[in-house]
């Protein structure tokens, strides 16, 4: 396999995490060539240089036209703010390029739609950067279904939650713009969805509510403004396999930093998992004496791959850093026409119909299905 | 204050419980005469007699009327399975007893309305059992909320969570049918009502699912009978106050032995609470440096009163039968007429209405206002 | 077997806890006759009045001779400051009363040498409050460990600490006086030893270290007196059965209220157990698959008895209070000649000479032989 | 500052450890050059070859003193098992080389006092790789600590426990030979020394004890051979500045997979930290009401430095290997002459006289200083 040539655009909170991916993949797996960090655009030539530099990578750009359409590049990593992944995404399928968008696809279903043809039309792998199912936890708790160990799933409860929208008197910004999309909902909410698709499946109705903690927020300049988002959502759910299920989403939780918590309940048993502690798996299952019965806190290890590509020690912990390095492995193994544990466009879009149902099922007060 | 006679219907789970309160509750707080265990009712005069002799009362009947209506009682505690709420509470009412009635009120709305009624007509007291309130930990909470410590309630869920329905080859027996009542809902589901009416308030409207894991179980006699009730319910809810939530209950849920699970999210801070976990609080604020925030564990002490009743050392745990004796407490504080901690059938009613809607919701899939 | 007639010396913290035991314990158990509470002694005769009408004894009496001395009394209840347990229960013993006394024996080893030639000389019972050893959670861990589940222990490390002599800036008080006994070691650290004699044995060498975390504290009066006990004790130990194992007490530690915090290390598994968590034991085991191995959280249930005479329910939650109507109950069982679980005089001694040999060790600091 | 040419021998567990900081440290920091990743040396030329290709280094060579040698190289990266860092840091320093070496310096006192005494003549930085003082959180610590959160330090609880050497019927192998050193002091107790070094400073008495939970293991041929190291080791402490301590260690304790527990008392509240839970210290203090006091967990974030480098947001986690990039970072700090958070020979041959006094101490039953 040859080496990929990789082009940038973005260098915020994902985009540098896809950097460090980029260029550490290789020396973590040791299984791949090594990607040429080719080309990065940011919004400014200047910014693009800076970027380029302390991030490695060898030519910049300001402008991403010019990324997307050099004949050099194999994929794009798109880390934008999700209201610009459309028009970029198309771009550079359009140009023969693989795509890695950052979730979700789009502010709007349409939009999703349209990118999911483009990937169709181009024939080239469009993959999304929903990195929490890379986690070798979340592998585990896969296997655990798929092996039967809690017997046949009917209900499951996910929660996320955050506080960087809880100070009631921080300025009014854009993530409270109807612009930005509807909230909580497509803001993170999509993480707990990709979770859900690949460990049970599905969904098929949905009944959702969404509030907003604050009326207004001040501006900078003074006075205030009406929020238009939805920084609270919840959402009843019955899934294609059956189960019923709950999806509970703050992003104003006071104390809740990076809290994604899911609990499936089976016949047999129930998971229990929580993304603040990444590096655990709370296992209940009615084997043994019912005397030694409970809860076990599983820290995951080398014997949870691709943990042991990291550390070959176990309970030493992964960070969040680490999941989008496994992800870029998974979309290498993509590229090379091999299987791989990754959401592309042809699943993601069941995650943007799925959270369009959710917003309209709230903003019309009732059950709707969700498309499929 | 002169010392009261008590009659006591039911010695199962919660008659044991309420007997061991008459039974410790002048020797716990020390500021009440010790209430005389007088009469005591099951089902037989044989069965009455043993538990009598156990339970240290010092009468026994097979008939529960006789009871009622000896002239010697003040006070009626009703322990039996709650088809049977209705008739005694009423008979004991209209003898001109006080009531202590075990929780949720009736199988049905219209019988929960009627026992009310009859309280109303007899001016008796007429309190429920909804012994969670009771936890100092319950009203160090309601305390940090009355105090503005997390500022203004947006966001509350609730969860509980137990496993005695879970183990899907249990035989079929009365809880699966219909004449038990809805479910986990009305089964338990009151429990973490009670709590949200003492620190949240009401419920204006809701949206409510109910779901089966099991569509049959097991007949003894050999066979499947179809399952009536639903273990699993969850609800969307619009609080009185202004505030969301949600309610998720599973009698069904492998693992969990007494989980109450409350999340209240404020503007200023968020209190988590496990009942598993009864002696602690979960507090979270915005006090202090950024530096060191977190969500800090409060282990109940003698400053969370009654506990300093229980023990005068900070951290050294009360249990589940000593909530109903700090209930007791406060039931003999309300016969003497001063201002109790306690859920009235006044307030019952509540929840019981909200218990009516959310399963009349579940059914008509719709959202549904909360009789008042 | 006819009724006990108690008397009870002390009214304080663990006197309370005796009357609670001794009110509470036939009606909980349901298999004993219903003790008498026949005396109470306190200091002065008006205080004796008044708790014994809280507390429901029958009689009063401000010199604990005549309790002591009453022929009507079976047991005596000894709750005492340590200072006072020999003289009582000497007299006691030698008024052919049964003695149930709070721990330690004595604060001198050859006051508790000289009440265990008492007790011989009686041939009555001389049981010990000891009441950690009663919780269900500890009798489920002695059963894992006869069972094996383990394997063989090599290792335990307990540590006790509570928060009550952290203030640098309180008062001065008789606990910081010499006469009181070493400070840590006997003031709390005999319960983790109870736990040690119960779980795994006798201590055959010990190294100990004792520190005061404050060399002085102010006095009431004014200026400041010199701290002459240690709040701080560390111990190395050698047992008997071969394993090797270290004790850690603090009385000024900070925002521990009631940790018992108890690792024990084996072949085939681990236990860990919290008194702050008191209903809860951690057990990892090397079964099954090592996918799935991990720390399992047990809640004690009904199938921990005597945890289910409490509450049918699991994961329900025992209170401190509670533990000692189980002693209670035990002590019944002795009495009537049937085999008990309880530490007595003769374990007891075992005990407090460890102790001993654990402050001389540290006076000295050097290695000494635990007596036998 | 101009680029670094790196050499690293060894690519084990730590080796891969190194290149993969190495690889990282510029993108992630943005603020250094990029590291040249010149020479890699394994114990092989084919070996060495694969690797490089594997780590991303530019050249390979199976003889350690080429690389050492080479005039190439400005720093050398050793990662060999203990008994080689001698030799090989010493080389390095005499070829004028910075040197960057993992723990511990030596297997015995008198070769890592040479290479102390190498690195003075040298004037070069010999740095040791304690990554574990690396960990923003352990950073948090240090300023709770230097800003008297906690008050005065009088006593602190180490313990680190894994359970690589928990199986009594792993073959034997060379850890269980005398030659690697005393066991579990040496192999990892030096981890817990680190950070009591960094956090509370030195030790001046110890009083250890070692043990060996099996006193013999199978061999692979058949037979069995005596176990010759200590896998269990606790030492009592006193430490430079007056306070007390303990140091337990266990490197057969079944289910601790990475556990390092930290417990700090001080005269104003209490610091906890697990290793296993790496992104979270636990802190109480005295502030505030007394209702509301408890052990607040603290979530790691961008505001504890250099957390901000990997994530923007709070709470997410960072894994393992980020301490080693932060530790490389430090190097380079130091490497430009700048003020570093490192522990280099100079304070590192302090760690290895304190593991000399205590396994001495072990050995002889006494209290020993330790060397200054």
């Amino acid at each position: 396999m040859k080496s990929l040539n990789i082009g940038l655009i973005g260098t915020g909170y994902m985009g540098k995490c896809h950097a460090l991916a980029w260029n550490a993949v290789a020396s973590v797996f040791g299984d791949v060539p090594r990607p040429r960090l080719a080309v990065l655009a940011e919004a400014s030539q200047d910014l693009a240089e800076r970027k380029a530099r302390e991030l490695g990578f060898e030519r910049a750009t300001g402008d991403w036209r010019t990324l997307v359409n050099d004949p050099d590049i194999d994929v794009v990593s798109i880390t934008t703010p999700n209201a610009f992944h459309p028009e970029m995404a198309i771009a550079a399928l359009e140009a023969g390029k693989h795509v890695w968008c950052e979730k979700p696809m789009a502010t709007r279903l349409e939009d999703a739609e349209r990118m999911l043809a483009a990937a169709r039309a181009s024939g080239r792998v469009a993959a999304l950067g929903y990195n929490y199912i890379q986690n070798p936890a979340t592998r585990l708790i896969r296997r655990i279904l798929d092996e039967g160990q809690i017997g046949e799933v009917n209900h499951v409860r996910l929660e996320m939650d955050e506080d960087f929208m809880a100070n009631p008197e921080d300025f009014f910004y854009w993530k409270s713009e109807a612009s930005s999309g509807y909230g909580a909902l497509d803001d993170f909410g999509v993480h707990p969805l990709s979770l859900l698709r690949v460990l049970l499946g599905g969904v098929r109705r949905v009944c959702g509510h969404m509030a907003k903690p604050y009326p207004d927020r001040p501006l900078q300049e003074g006075g205030r403004r009406v929020v238009e988002t939805y920084d609270i959502t919840t959402v009843l759910m019955e899934l294609e396999n059956g189960a019923s299920g709950v999806l509970s989403l703050n992003r104003s939780a006071w104390g809740r930093k990076g809290r994604i918590f899911v609990q499936i309940f089976g016949s047999k048993g129930t998971i229990v998992y929580d993304q603040e502690r990444m590096n655990e798996v709370q296992l209940y299952t009615v084997d043994g004496s019912r005397e030694t019965q409970g809860f076990r806190t599983i820290l995951t290890g080398p014997q949870h791959p691709p943990y042991d590509r990291f550390i070959p020690a176990p309970g030493h912990g992964l960070g969040f850093n680490d999941l989008k390095i496994i992800e870029c492995r998974e979309l290498i193994r993509r590229l090379a026409g091999e299987k791989a544990h990754l959401i592309e466009f042809e699943d993601g879009i069941r995650i943007e119909r799925t959270v369009d149902a959710m917003a309209r099922s709230a903003h019309e007060g009732r059950w709707i299905e969700v498309a499929t």
